[in-house]
């Protein structure tokens, strides 16, 4: 069995390598270090963004959205929860529950992390959004 | 080299497997399908579904927020766009962007897949949400 075989969930030290790399990038939503924030998306058309509201698709979509922030514009509140689940050394997921600031609604963010061989580990996909918990249909 | 180190992009059969999977997903959300959407998600604590309005955590919550679904509640209305991703043989994101019927919001689906050697292909990461394109912050 190669490491890329092992699925096995939740290997400390590639839990603490996800963790910090999430840290890193609520940091830099928070500072808008484009750098930062364009170094954790995988380099690719494929990579997909759902972003509160509006819809990356390709890394240089993401990009153009990441510019286009205005500076300083914080939308999380205190999190709720903080959910990171590895499956050997190749595959992650980071899930997020947070107040949204200033509002009674629910937040969620949600990465997929893969770490390629040439370029280690990047987010592939994610999905941001609000909820307000009540049920519309 | 094995098949879990390759992760050449959408490679034609893989695709098609996962969209078949899609597929299969999808009508049974329309049926209320529980045997289907269980079988879908990895059965693991591990396993999260951020759905429109209540969060999943484990599998065992997300089957009873299945079970207690509404039959015949459809809120997807025409599909927007639609992209699934695979990486070599183990991993596949599905992306669906759609309008929620009845209404002006745009919703978004994700899925995040791994493929188990022991059960195959199940869903470990889901996210659903609507947004109105208005940017709030």
């Amino acid at each position: 069995m190669t490491d890329a075989d092992d699925l096995t969930p939740n290997i400390p030290e590639v839990v603490a390598e996800i963790r910090a790399l999430f840290e890193r990038y609520e940091q830099a939503l928070v500072d808008k270090d484009v750098d930062v924030l364009d170094a954790t998306f995988w380099n690719s058309p494929h990579t997909i963004r759902y972003a509160m509201n509006e819809m990356g698709y390709g890394f240089d979509a993401i990009h153009r959205h990441r510019v286009n922030r205005k500076p300083g514009t914080r939308f999380k509140g205190e999190r709720r929860r903080l959910e990171i689940l590895t499956l050997g050394r190749r595959f992650a997921t980071v899930n997020l529950e947070f107040q949204v600031a200033g509002s009674d609604k629910i937040g969620r963010q949600s990465q997929t992390f893969v770490n390629f061989p040439d370029v280690g580990w990047k987010v592939v996909a994610a999905h941001v959004s609000a909820t307000d918990g009540q049920p519309s249909w």
